[in-house]
């Protein structure tokens, strides 16, 4: 399949995904409108929707449609949402725009993009909780809110935003940055495309490999956003390009170099790919998806 | 039943689900431990246990026993600490103290705190989803799920919060007041009576009577807090009694006195009463902690 087959699909997916999503928010004028407004801001801003791609490509990759996993897809954008609405806070990163429009709190105000964070990882629950309807063993449904508790928790996403903010402004060594970077980014990525194909469906062997495969997919993506910043376009990122090394943020271009960075991003893509070829799990989108994930430019 | 076999099961009940609380969070020197030490600082820092108590005291009504609804008792109790965190922050409520002792963010800082309530409201699905080993039907831990959900999210307990701090030194209509109260507090505590009778096995009546059972007893519950904020002793309250006029909280006694706010939360009671009388679940101890909610000093 060609590149140009490929951004057909991210761009047809993506639209599956922002219909569900302004389906499945509350609308502005719920009571009380503000905090759903403020929801709705930061979730209809756009972005690549890769979390949710991962999702109904994991589906896909054995054999479920993308509606049997909507629901649980839209979750993980919202999770996603979420956590750059309270990661931009003036408690936290402090940052004042994201993808190219004033962050929640710089709209909203700091006590309402708590709230509205609050919410969407609130909500996000709920959505997983309703797509029990759509599969045949709620056990399978259970399983997946476990996982994904599991990887957006202490144990994944918030345990790498403890650690990178504890490090800020200071030397750490190599596995700090690769804890920083499993936990924070790949986590999330990883059960994305691990919740995608438990509900599609598949059996252990696929299970594990696409959690393998999604780990290092998950820390290729992170250290290729780590070099976008470097060199990237900033009208295509949405931020400003340099933007970590000014905030003394550890990144692995600042410890490693950008040709090194390259190379170790290589290697991650290429573990994915043999995970893939083992569960025989290659042959849809999700190859391709991996490659994108390295060779994207924003 | 006299007053003192309540204190005693109100006592009995606290130490399992203290004891649960121990068990079921992360250790102190699990890593990260920052956030891990935030997160049990408040969870462990007492309070009446009045959710996962609710919770226990559904299931036992219907005749199932505490441990069978132990994990979701204690996801309520999560979902109570990680809201009353986000509530003490600087942005929000900015309370220096909460129980006798310095607020979280005092503590651990803003940035922790917010991580510590997000983790803390993320560990409490992953704990609904473990309690389907605990059921036969795994559909009812999905629609556990969503209840939660709606009860902690914009169609209750955030929606309460929204409204309570966009009414902050405004005069307030008493339907306002009765919104704010019956989202950001009663919701949650209906929740926690209505999913004890559905994981105990409760059948559609049952779950009915108790869902409005809940919400006038969760009504009472507030209009009572409200009442103690006038009257009661600061030592026993863990806070200074006079905050909420301080703060130019909207209150039942600042709108209607604090008689006139007695015979509501009496008024409250006896609707409860009823619901429970009609489903025949007032012969256990439901009924007397009904009136517990209502007659309680702190």
């Amino acid at each position: 399949m060609s590149a140009f087959d490929l951004e057909a699909y991210l761009t047809e997916r993506r639209a599956l995904v922002d219909a569900a999503l302004a389906r499945l928010l509350p609308s502005e004028d719920t009571p009380p409108p503000t905090v759903h407004r403020a929801m709705r801001y930061s979730v209809m801003a756009g972005g690549k929707r890769l979390r949710p791609i991962l999702v109904i490509a994991g589906a896909e990759a054995v054999g479920a449609a993308p509606a049997v996993v909507m629901p649980t897809a839209c979750a993980l954008e919202l999770i996603h949402t979420y956590s750059l609405i309270h990661d931009d806070l003036p408690a936290m990163d402090d940052d004042d725009y994201r993808r190219g429009r004033l962050t929640n709190h710089k709209v909203f105000g700091d006590a309402m993009a708590i709230l509205a964070g609050d919410a969407l990882l609130t909500l996000a629950f709920k959505l997983v909780a309703e797509n029990a309807a759509l599969v045949k063993d709620a056990r399978v449904i259970c399983d997946v809110v476990a996982e994904i508790a599991d990887a957006a928790g202490t144990g994944g996403m918030v345990a790498g935003q403890v650690v990178d903010i504890e490090s800020e402004g200071k030397a750490i060594p190599p596995e700090t940055l690769e804890y920083i970077h499993t936990h924070k980014t790949a986590a999330l990525l990883r059960v994305s495309l691990s919740v995608g194909v438990r509900l599609g469906g598949g059996d252990a062997a696929a299970l594990a490999a696409i959690g393998d495969a999604g780990q290092s997919l998950g820390l290729a993506f992170q250290i290729v956003d780590d070099i976008l910043d470097v060199e990237g376009d900033p009208a295509s990122l949405g931020k400003s390009a340099g933007k970590d090394a000014a905030g003394a943020k550890p990144t692995y271009p600042a410890l490693f170099g950008v040709e090194r960075s390259r190379t170790l991003a290589t290697e991650c893509l290429e573990r994915a790919h043999r995970n893939l070829d083992d569960a025989g799990l290659t042959d849809g989108w999700l190859g391709q998806l991996a490659d994108y994930v390295v060779t994207r430019k924003h």
